[in-house]
């Protein structure tokens, strides 16, 4: 029988020891000088890429690879995300391919046969559920049927989210809450809850915005929370808790820039790149499992 | 000077004589049965998708070729993608990607130099809004400098529409409609707009919901409207009208599978598919111009 994704990403999480992820959102411009020499982008940033990997395998239960990064060479580059998605899931890591697709259901049913149903796809991607549930349909259909998870976004990092998304009702409701009542009522259907009680349909919510996150786990008590926006974006361990139920459960706090460019922090101006990235990586870790057990 | 990218479009339209687009969106299970001894289903849906460009050339002004057909085959199919694309262009159509990303501010540079900014990109490409201004900035900032295009969804075409979009405020504005305020405040700022008083930045409203679009008309003046939904999903000639001002302009009706799937329709049982294409593009034409004709 198929493990549903929420219990093998908690499972994942408890072996590692730390509710985090790593994304993997290389840049060419920012990649240490040993790729000075690699003049082809796209090959130095899968080489890169494949080192992070390597690096984070031991100490992360899962990395959250964006494929804009990828796409921005074209199909070359989409091939190199194939890879890097290839090499995660032979390292034994939990693979969230970030790639927010969404549309109506005809063409979600194409997404979902590239995405998430090809050989060496992600365990789980993002998606985007501005279509509503007809255009989520294929996705969560794929997530039941071959133990895979869908993160769908709800309110993100971003400094302009409010803008759009706190848009609110007569009765005080904002946009990105209903969203959140439309996500929860699409996940509990048949087959998509796991043994420990969560969906395999989660959520993206920006950890940049500590209130909302709080609120919204009271909306969507059974899904797993993606928490992009810790580090580069601003947020701290502590406003990711709210994401959290009381048992420490519940969310996974995904860092990129301030885990893979660690080397450009000062702090790690005179320590080998990978050495500041395996720090950084530790620290991603720790910083998250001590200010859960304090604070909870 | 870089002709802006809305002039282009009009300027194509009136050489073709009617705003209408074909949407290719081939799927390997539906193709004519001359493709049954293509056992490769990418170049089956490459050279499908290259003879109903041949076809449609030069009936049509432009075509929406729909990235998630391509994509359901992983980075071959993104290979042929933009193959088709380059294909498009060079025929003489404009060229509209439907790719329908959107994230944060960062992760958009890597979407716009990907879709936008690479030799042979689309003229324009479909994008998503809900990240707020910050999410669509390097997009814009794409289409100012390069004389591109992005339409941004703002009321999908699919059945479920209207249980996310149509979410209300105390004034009874519905988020698509803020939505919609946010997307004309944006597309006004310099070196957006062209000389027949368009702007670059354009607006995704399925032509499913009719009232819907006559509204949004008067929300976004300065916007083309790219108007799913006629012919499969069910809008008709007459439920486009409100996307188009007085002038007759400002929206192009976009078809996919009524036009390039046509020889599965009865009216086509016993004529070559090719032609059925053929016919069907122009009936497609004939309809909107006919109908903006004689009703407006």
């Amino acid at each position: 029988m198929i493990e549903n994704f929420a219990d093998r990403l908690l499972g994942a999480i408890e072996r590692a020891g730390s509710p985090v992820c790593v994304g993997i959102d290389p840049v060419y411009e920012r990649l240490p000088s040993d790729f000075d020499n690699v003049p082809d982008p796209v090959r130095a940033i899968e080489h890169f890429s494949r080192v992070v990997l390597e690096i984070v395998a031991g100490i992360v239960p899962a990395v959250k690879v964006q494929i804009a990064y990828f796409e921005r060479y074209g199909s070359k580059g989409v091939a190199a995300y194939e890879r890097i998605v290839a090499d995660a899931l032979s390292a034994g890591l939990i693979v969230i391919g970030d790639v927010k697709r969404g549309d109506i259901g005809s063409t979600v049913r194409a997404y979902a046969a590239g995405h998430l149903e090809r050989e060496n796809s992600p365990d789980a991607i993002t998606v985007n559920g501005y279509f509503g549930a007809d255009g989520l349909a294929p996705f969560i259909e794929s997530a039941r049927r071959l133990g895979k998870g869908i993160f769908i976004i709800v309110r993100t990092s971003n400094p302009s989210a409010a803008e759009v998304q706190d848009f609110t009702d007569r009765q005080g409701k904002k946009f990105y809450e209903h969203l959140a009542e439309q996500v929860a009522s699409i996940s509990n259907g048949e087959g998509l809850i796991g043994e420990k009680g969560y969906s395999c349909i989660g959520a993206v919510v920006g950890a940049t915005y500590p209130a909302e996150v709080q609120q919204l786990r009271k909306v969507m008590p059974r899904q797993i929370f993606l928490l992009p926006g810790y580090g580069a974006q601003g947020a701290s361990a502590r406003d990711c808790l709210g994401g959290f139920r009381s048992d420490k459960t519940g969310a996974i706090v995904s860092a990129s820039r301030s885990v893979i460019y660690a080397y450009q922090q000062e702090r790690f101006a005179t320590t080998h790149w990978k050495d500041a990235i395996a720090q950084a990586a530790r620290d991603l870790a720790a910083d998250i499992r001590q200010t859960l057990d304090s604070e909870m």
